[in-house]
C-alpha cells in the first residue's frame, strides 16, 4: 500500500511514520517549509528520512508567512509560555495551515497513485486547532472524494492523546532522541513553550524520561 | 462586504472581478503562481489591479510544478490542440489545483476577517476538472466551516457556462482586450488550444468578435 506522510520531526508524525513503516507501507514522505521558527524540524526529518530510505521532499510555502499573523513564523510575536490552556495561545495558530497542507498531499497522491494520506492529527490539538479536529478530516475526505473513491485520509491518533502517543513511540523501540518538538527555534528545546510541556508531560506519565537536551 | 477573489486574468475571473466590483464589494485579490505556461496573466492581473486600486497579491506556489506532471506547467509535455472533449485534454489537469488555491484563500480570508471567497468556476469545466463541479464546493464550504459558520464559498457561475459569462462580460461593458486565456505562453493567443477555442466560441455566440490577437 502507498501512503503519503505529511512529516514534521515532531513527537507525533515521527510516531506515525514508524507505525507506517511498522506495517510495511510504502511510504512518500512530505515536509513543508512555511517559515516556521522551528526550521530545524525539516533538517532532522531529512537526515533520517535519508538514513531510513524514504522517499522524502520539501515543499516551500512561504506564502502563509504572508497571509497569516502568527508567532510560529511571525519574529515580531512572542511564542507564548507556560499556560498552555490560555487565550494567549491562540496566537500559535496558522490558520488553515493543516488543510493547505493536507490538500498539497492529495494532490502529490493523485499524481503518484497513492492509497492513502496519513495525518498526525491527535486529541490534544482538538481544542486549540480547528483544523485538528474531526470535522477537519471529514472535509477533507470529501474533497479527496471529488476525484476518486480510493485515496483515504487516514489520522490514526485522532482520539488518542499526546501520552497515548508517546506509549506507542516507546513501544516501537524509536530513538525519540532525534525529534524535536519545541516551538521556538533553538537546537535546544526551551521547555517553556506549550509544546515542551506537553511533551514533557507525555514522557512523565509513561514513566519515561525524556532524552532531548532542554535549557 | 469583505470579498476574497482568486484571481488570473482569465475571462472567468475577471468578469466576476467586475461584477464584485458592481456590487460594491471590498476585494481582495489573490494571483497564484505555480510557473504556468501562461505566467503573462498574473503582470496582466497586477497591472489591472493597481488601475482599479484593488489589493492585490502574488503568491508562489511552484511546488505544484514538482508534485504534478502536467501540460500546463512542464515544458517537457505539450498543451493539446484541437479536441477539447478528447482524453488528451486530460493532461491539463493539474491535480488538487483549485482546492488548494481556495485553502489558501480561506487561509487569508480568516485573518483579514474576510466574509467571502469568490471562486470562477464555471458549468463547461466540470467534465474535465473534477475540481471545479458542484462537490468541489461542497467540500471546501466544510472546511471553511471547521473554523467559524460565517465565511462562505461563491461561484455565481456555477451553473454558467462561457458562453453566459461572456454576455455578462459584455453587459459588463469592460475592455476584454485585457484579458489573457490561452493555455500556452505567448503574448499572442494561439487559436488552437482548448482554452482559445472556449473563448472564440462564447463570442460568436454572443455575436461578438473577439478583440484580441491571435496567430
Amino acid at each position: 500500500m502507498k501512503t503519503v506522510i505529511i512529516l514534521s520531526w515532531w513527537l507525533d508524525s515521527t510516531t506515525l511514520l514508524y507505525r507506517l513503516i511498522n506495517e510495511w507501507k510504502e511510504i512518500y514522505a512530505l515536509s513543508l517549509d512555511y517559515w516556521q521558527k522551528h526550521l530545524i524540524e525539516l533538517q532532522k526529518a531529512k537526515q533520517t528520512c535519508k538514513k531510513l530510505w524514504i522517499n522524502h521532499k520539501i515543499l516551500k510555502i512561504h506564502f502563509l508567512n504572508e497571509i497569516t499573523e502568527n508567532s510560529l513564523t511571525r519574529k515580531d510575536i512572542e511564542v507564548p509560555e507556560w499556560h498552555y490552556e490560555s487565550e494567549s495561545m491562540k496566537n500559535t495558530v496558522v490558520y488553515n495551515r493543516n488543510p493547505i497542507m493536507a490538500n498539497i498531499a492529495l494532490s502529490y497522491a493523485l499524481t503518484i497513485w497513492a492509497d492513502e494520506i496519513a495525518l498526525w492529527i491527535h486529541s490534544w490539538d482538538h481544542h486549540i486547532y480547528e483544523d485538528c479536529r474531526p470535522e477537519a478530516l471529514e472535509a477533507l475526505q470529501k474533497t479527496a472524494d471529488i476525484w476518486n473513491k480510493w485515496i483515504k485520509f487516514i489520522a490514526p491518533y485522532l482520539n488518542t492523546n499526546k501520552w497515548g502517543i508517546v506509549k506507542e513511540w516507546l513501544k516501537l523501540w524509536v530513538d525519540y532522541s532525534l525529534t524535536h518538538t519545541c516551538y521556538k527555534w533553538w537546537e535546544i528545546a526551551c521547555w517553556k513553550c506549550w509544546s515542551c510541556q506537553e511533551r514533557l508531560e507525555a514522557f512523565e506519565k509513561n514513566g519515561e524520561k525524556d532524552s532531548i537536551a532542554y535549557m
